[in-house]
C-alpha cells in the first residue's frame, strides 16, 4: 500500500479488516504545545462495535493459533515495514499530538520496529515455546510411563491499553501488541485519547500487514472511545483472555479488579507506577559527585520526566559531599528550561504533586520553576525537594510517584537508617545504586533489599533507557506492576500471553511441529530431561 | 534422627525448629473405615502462632534465598531420605486416617520422595532459572548498549494448603512444597484436617532435614487449625508472597478473592475441579469397545474416584456400538464393591451429587449402588448416568464435578452436536479422546476445541495417573485451576514461585553465580540471543 493512502487520519476505529462507522460521539486530539484541537474528529466505537471486535478476535484466534511461528514472524516483519513506510506523515502527526521532539519520535519509531522484528525473530526461531518431551517406557514397573510432551500455546484474544507516554513503543504496535501477536494471540488495542491519529496510522499499518500476509480478519482491531464503553466492555468480555496495560495505578488496579471479578478471571499485566529509588553510596558519590549529578539530571528530565523509570527518589548520605551533590544537582535542575508535557491531565497531576510536596512543612523545596499552570501550553517545570529520613519514614506521601521532572532527595546518616528507608519502599520497576567495590562490600544489604523490591537493579548508571533485549526485565513487585512475575519489555514478554499444554500419547502426525520426534523446526528442546 | 523419635504424633503445629504449645482447642483425626476418632488430640495453632510462623518465614527468606541450588538440593534430598526413614509408622498412620490401602500409601510415598528428588535434581543442575546475558556494546550508536543479565529468583514465603485426596503427594511435602522449596521460597503448610498425623510425621521429617542441612529456622512450618484462624490469616499476611492450594472450587475461589483484595495482591495457584471429558470417536470405539469399557472402569473407580483427573463425563455416539459400550461399562461399575472414601464430608458431597442427578427427570440412572449413607463407615458406591446432548446443553448441573466414582455419559448423534457439547465445557485439567487415525482425520475439530479448554490432552488412554516428569502439565484454564498458565505437577511447577530480576552493569563479583561470565555452575544460558 503506498504511503499516500495510509497517511490520512479518518478518525474511525479499525475492526479487523473493516472500518467502524456507527459512532456519532467524537473527541479531538490536542496539540499540547498550543492547546489547539486537531483535525479530524475521532469517533468513539459503539457498544455494538466493541462486541463485534471481540467476537471477531475470538473467531480469528481459531485460525491464528494454528499459524506457524514463521507465518507469525512474516506478519510482524511486515508490520515493521509498513510502519517505516508511513515516514514523515507519522512523525509529524505524533509530534503534534504529543509535543515530543522529532528526534524522540524517530527514535521511538525505530525502537518500535526493532521490537517488532525482535519478537518476529523469536517466533521464527521457535525455541521460545519451551518444548519438552518425555518419551514412553511401556515396561516400567510398577506402571508404564506414558509419552508426554508439552509446550507453550497462545492464551486467546488480548486487549492492549495503549500508554500516553510512549505513543509508539508502548502503544498500538508496541511491546504488548508485538509480544501477544508473536505468541499467537489476536489483539484489540484500546487507543489512548492523547494520540489517536498516531494510533490510527499504526493501526492501518498493522491491518495492511495482516491482509498482505494472509492473517485472519480480526487478528487486530483498534478501538477509539472512553474507558467504560470500550475499556471495561473489552476487559469483561468473555472472548478476551488477557489484558496488557501501561498507565496509572488507578487505571491499572481498576482493570485488575474488573478482571478478577469476571466469571472467568483473566490475567492483567499492568505496568503502573514506580519512584525508581537511586541509592548513592559514600565512596562512589565522593569520587564522582559531578558525573552523578549530571547523569541524574539528564535522567530525571529526559522526556520531561514522563518515563516509568524516571528516578524519583534519591538517597544521599548527610555531610559535605552530599550537600555538594545536592547543590550541583539542584543548580542543573533549576537551569532546565520548561518543556511541553504530553497532555493537560499529566501536566495538572504533576503540578498537583509538586504543590503538595511544596506545601509539606517537613519537606524542603530546593527547586520549583513553577510555570504558569493556567496557560494553554502544557509546560512542565523541574522540581527538587529534600527531606530527612525520619520524615520519609513517617510520611507516606513522600513515597508517591510524581510523574514528571520532580526529584525528592532523602538524607540518611547511617547504614541502618538507609536500610530502614529502603525497606519502606514498595515494589519498584528499578533500583539503582552508585557504588564502588568498597561501597558494595560495606553495604551488601542494599542489593539484598533491592532484590526483594525491584525488577531491575542498575549499577552506576540511571534507570531511564530500557534496553529491548532478551534479558531485560521491565516489571517488578506490586504496585510497580500488577504481576511481578512478568516483564513488559524484552523477549520474556511473549510468555505472558501463553499457557502450557501437554499432549499424552499423541500420534506423531497430530503433534505440533515443535513436539514431533524429528524436530522439523530444529528448535532447542528438553528431551527426557536433557537440553538438545 | 532415629525412626523411633519421629514416629510419635504430638498433635502440635511445627513453627520452624520449635513446636507450637499455645493452642487449647483441639480436634481429632477420624478413621473413615470405622468412624472412630484417633489419638492424640490435634491442637489448633493460635493467631499468635500463625503470626510467629509468618514472621519467621519472612526472616528465613533473607537467608534461604541466598542458598545455592546445590544447597537447596541437599535439603530436598534429605527430606526424601527422612520420609523414607519414617517407614511403617507413616504407612500405618496414613492408612488409618484416609482409609486408603497399603499399596496406595506406599506408592504415594514413593511418588512423594521421587518428586522431592526430581525437584532437587532441577535445583542442583541449575539451568531452570532461565539465565540470560546480553553483553554491553559501549560504542553502539545512537546510544551505548548496557550489560543486562536476568534470571528467575524466588518470590518469598509461600503458603501451601494440603489436599485431602493425596495425603502425601499433594500434602505437607507434596508437589507445591517441593517446588517452592526448590525455587528458594520458605513454606508454611496449612495441614489438612483429614490426615493430621500423617502431616505431622512428614512435617517432622522436613524439620529434621532442615536442621541437618543447615537451613534457616522458619524455612518450613506446619500449622494445624481452621480456615479462618490459620488459612485466611496466612493468605492475608503481608509476609506471604504466593499460595498453593489443591481442593474444592469453593475453597480455591475464596482464596483467590482474599489474595486479590490484599493491599499487595499475590498469586494463588489453586487446583480446583474438573470433569475431565472423554470423547469416544466412532471407529476407535467400534474397534476397542471392551478395552475402552474396562479401562474407563478402572480409571473411574481408582481411588474411589477421588482424583482430580477422574473421568466424569464421557461423550459417546448414539447407536449400537455406543449402547453396547454403555452396557459393558455400566455392568462393570455395578459389579464394583463399595470402597471407603477419604472422609465423611467428601462422602456426603458425593452422595448429594449422585442424588441430584438421580432425581433429575431428564437424566437416566444406569447404576446406583446406593450404600447406606447413615452408617459410620465412609463407603462410596459407583454411579452411572446417561443423558442426551440437548439435556447437557440446557442443564448446567450435568457439567458439575461429582468427586467420587460417578460417571455421566452423554450421547451425541453427529459431529456438529459433539462440537457443541465440547464448546460448552469450561476449563479442564484434562481432555481425553479414543480415536483411530481415521477418526482424527474425520474429527480434527475435537482436538482443536480441547486445546482451548484443557491442560493435557490424552490420546487413547485415561486421564488418571499424572506422570511426574519435565513435560507434565497438571493445570488448565479456569475453573479447573485459578491460573491456567501454570502446572502443579512436573518440573515446570517451580516457575510458579519465582519472578524475573535483571542486573544492569553489575560488577562480576556481585552477580549471582548463574550470571557470571565464566559460568561457574555450567548451566545452559541464553547469551546474546544464542543458547549455550
Amino acid at each position: 500500500m503506498p504511503t499516500e493512502d495510509l497517511a490520512i487520519v479518518a478518525g474511525r476505529s479499525i475492526i479487523g479488516f473493516s472500518d467502524a462507522n456507527q459512532g456519532t460521539e467524537s473527541t479531538r486530539a490536542v496539540d499540547p504545545s498550543t492547546g489547539q484541537e486537531l483535525d479530524p474528529p475521532i469517533f468513539s466505537a459503539t457498544s455494538e462495535e466493541v462486541e463485534k471486535a471481540a467476537r471477531l478476535s475470538e473467531q480469528a484466534f481459531l485460525e491464528y493459533n494454528q499459524k506457524s511461528g514463521k507465518e507469525r514472524a512474516r506478519f510482524l516483519y511486515e508490520i515493521a515495514d509498513q510502519i517505516e513506510s508511513l515516514g514523515d506523515a507519522l512523525t509529524q502527526r505524533a509530534m503534534q499530538e504529543t509535543g515530543l521532539p522529532e528526534a524522540r519520535i524517530k527514535g521511538e519509531t525505530a525502537r518500535t520496529t526493532g521490537q517488532l522484528r525482535l519478537f518476529a525473530s523469536v517466533a521464527e526461531e521457535g525455541s521460545w515455546v519451551q518444548a519438552r518431551i518425555d518419551t514412553a517406557i511401556p515396561d516400567r514397573q510398577p506402571l508404564p510411563k506414558p509419552d508426554v510432551r508439552s509446550m507453550l500455546r497462545p492464551l486467546g484474544p488480548v486487549v492492549v491499553f495503549a500508554a500516553s507516554n510512549f505513543p509508539l513503543a508502548f502503544s498500538t504496535a508496541g511491546g504488548d501488541t508485538a509480544s501477544a501477536l508473536a505468541a499467537g494471540c489476536p489483539v484489540i488495542v484500546k487507543a489512548h485519547s492523547s494520540h489517536p491519529g498516531t494510533a490510527e496510522f499504526i493501526g492501518q499499518a498493522v491491518r495492511a500487514a495482516a491482509e498482505k500476509t494472509g492473517m485472519p480478519d480480526g487478528v487486530f482491531s483498534l478501538l477509539f472511545g472512553g474507558g467504560r464503553t470500550v475499556g471495561s466492555a473489552l476487559v469483561t468480555h468473555p472472548a478476551i483472555k488477557a489484558v496488557g496495560f501501561t498507565g496509572s495505578t488507578a487505571g491499572g488496579t481498576a482493570l485488575m479488579k474488573l478482571a478478577s471479578e469476571r466469571p472467568e478471571p483473566i490475567p492483567v499485566y499492568a505496568e503502573m507506577g514506580s519512584v525508581n529509588p537511586v541509592v548513592l553510596l559514600p565512596k562512589a558519590l565522593e569520587e564522582n559527585t559531578d558525573a552523578i549529578a549530571s547523569g541524574l539530571h539528564v535522567s530525571a528530565t529526559m522526556g520531561v520526566g514522563q518515563f516509568c523509570t524516571n528516578p524519583g527518589i534519591v538517597f544521599v548520605e548527610k555531610g559535605e559531599t552530599g550537600d555538594q551533590f545536592i547543590q550541583d544537582f539542584s543548580d542543573k535542575m533549576r537551569d532546565t528550561a520548561d518543556q511541553v508535557m504530553l497532555n493537560a491531565s499529566i501536566r495538572s497531576a504533576y503540578a498537583a504533586g509538586v504543590e503538595k510536596l511544596d506545601a509539606n512543612a517537613r519537606v524542603e523545596t530546593l527547586v520549583t520553576n513553577s510555570s504558569d499552570t493556567s496557560d494553554s501550553t502544557c509546560l512542565g517545570s523541574t522540581a527538587v525537594f529534600a527531606a530527612d529520613a525520619e520524615t520519609f519514614l513517617e510520611d507516606d506521601s513522600l513515597s508517591e510517584e510524581i510523574f514528571g521532572p520532580g526529584t525528592t532527595i532523602i538524607r540518611w546518616s547511617e547504614k541502618s537508617e538507609l536500610l530502614q528507608l529502603l525497606e519502606k519502599l514498595e515494589g519498584q520497576l528499578t533500583g539503582t545504586t552508585h557504588a564502588t567495590d568498597g561501597d558494595l562490600a560495606a553495604f551488601p544489604e542494599v542489593i539484598a533489599v533491592l532484590e526483594r523490591k525491584v525488577g531491575r537493579i542498575v549499577y552506576n548508571g540511571f534507570p531511564t533507557g530500557v534496553e529491548v533485549c532478551h534479558s531485560m526485565v521491565h516489571g517488578g513487585p506490586y504496585p510497580a506492576t500488577s504481576d511481578g512475575r512478568s516483564t513488559s519489555v524484552g523477549t520474556h514478554a511473549i510468555n505472558r500471553f501463553t499457557r502450557l499444554i501437554a499432549y499424552q500419547a499423541s500420534p506423531q502426525s497430530r503433534l505440533p511441529d515443535e513436539l514431533k520426534d524429528d524436530n522439523p523446526l530444529g528448535i532447542h528442546r528438553l528431551v527426557n530431561g536433557a537440553l538438545e
